[in-house]
């Protein structure tokens, strides 16, 4: 089993939930990978370098002293206080840009018609990426070592630029492609993981792979006043329902419509939970 | 053979030369490791922010802002900009700080006695390193799979604390570290290099290793207003004497009295260049 686990910026945010959630990532077993947003920081530093943020349907426009910004902020300081707090609870964290042994290449963004603004957006060192994208075989690699990746949403295009990159992306993506990854292992069953299944084509091995979205809420609520109304788990078919019920709504979607996606290409399960919950299995499954 | 090759910030500050030493870099046959120096970027990023740099005897006194600004500028931006620049030119580099993969595990350097001031320094998020503190295993094990490492500046102390550290003592650190590294091959000479040397004592191989420091000047200078006047090659003895007659004087003395320490560590050869020399043997041979 690899579990991708995606944190948002509201837990690299607050010292107490991510102290919590650096200590319960740690003590996880098996193969484990994790995704880290930013944060308010980066809008905060290019506040006090007098840059004024800008955002198209939540995404950053990123012109070139901006990329220096969310670089230093996503792939600088996130990246390695979060790895000293892994490594300082035993866990062996190297936090990774795509650009780090070609983890992941992501194409940039061409300019884009914007229906809200009724214009084209150039969005600038703005990227996007897919299962495609992603270096499985590298990332295999430290994993077999025991070595814990630890990915943020800065990426590269192959030519020497770095590229702004949605997390949630990022984290499907590299699930996605670890699913999919077949490896060779001398032994039935890979050494360090009991999980595995024998693939009869090629006798290749692959890892059931799990998406873990934390966010700050329990999961996808029935009622979205209501922290208590969790729903357990959601089938296809009863994602379309709680659609047209307008329970699930807004930015809620493309989440969810992206993790149903995941599945479709080979990721056993995804779930959609609290970041205090890493370790019980409280929750929304998605299968 | 292992090349650790040191460039300064000067070297990092200047597009033009950065990218030329990059294609060199990215050129050079064999195994290599950088360490990267940050230039004057942290400073410029504090004064944007409205803080202070506090330098004593040229070593920045790290309170936790600045901390976070050298982990942005070093470990963020530097590191990730030199990735892609040298994935961009073919070579698989990863950017890395100490805690990444617990390379380079620092100490915390306690308040210190000042001569130039007469008083007792507390540097702050500052860390010592040696040879003992680098995880030449990890190393070598991206090394064998013709990976890159890219260090900066920063690393960690085991505790979940980041300290900036010297990056001229992390470049003689790591390479005493490679070259006294002993690894097992099933071959006779490593498969990645011609010319290893085989340990009679335990059956393990050794790579000779070299260190190069790249800076602004072309070498060791006889008269440091004639840059034609570079010295070929200084060995201990005629360096106690460039000493004495002055010759060689100030930041000069600490870099080769480090590189002799390396020499007599197990490191084969020191080599002080300048960074557009990079392929060509023009320089001070320290032996």
């Amino acid at each position: 089993m690899i579990k991708v686990i995606k944190i948002g910026g509201n837990v690299v945010d607050n010292p107490e939930l991510l102290g919590r959630f650096v200590r319960d990532f740690a003590a996880m077993p098996g193969m484990k990978i994790l995704v880290h947003g930013g944060g308010v920081m980066a809008s905060q530093m290019q506040k006090a370098m007098g840059m004024v943020p800008q955002m198209v349907e939540g995404r950053r426009v990123t012109d070139e002293e901006t990329l220096k910004v969310v670089t230093m902020v996503y792939a600088g300081w996130c990246s390695k206080h979060i790895t000293a707090l892994l490594q300082a609870n035993g866990c062996n964290a190297i936090g990774l840009c795509g650009a780090d042994g070609n983890a992941i290449k992501a194409r940039k963004r061409a300019p884009l018609y914007v229906e809200s603004l009724g214009k084209e957006v150039d969005y600038g060192y703005v990227g996007d990426v897919n299962a495609e994208c992603v270096n499985a075989g590298f990332i295999y690699s430290l994993l077999e070592k025991g070595i814990v990746p630890v990915f943020n949403a800065i990426n590269h295009d192959g030519e020497g630029n770095l590229l702004n990159t949605n997390a949630d992306t990022i984290a499907s993506s590299v699930a996605i492609a670890m699913a999919n990854y077949r490896y060779r292992s001398p032994r039935e069953v890979c050494s360090r993981c009991e999980e595995c299944t024998h693939c009869s084509d090629d006798g290749r091995l692959t890892h059931e792979t799990e998406l873990i979205y934390c966010f700050e809420k329990d999961g996808v609520l029935y009622d979205k006043d209501d922290d208590r109304s969790v729903i357990g788990e959601i089938t296809r078919g009863r994602f379309e329902d709680l659609k047209k019920e307008g329970i699930v709504a807004d930015g809620m979607i493309p989440k969810l419509t992206n993790s149903f996606k995941a599945i479709d290409s080979g990721v056993a399960r995804v779930v959609v939970k609290h970041a205090r919950n890493l370790l019980n299995d409280m929750g929304t499954v998605l299968i």
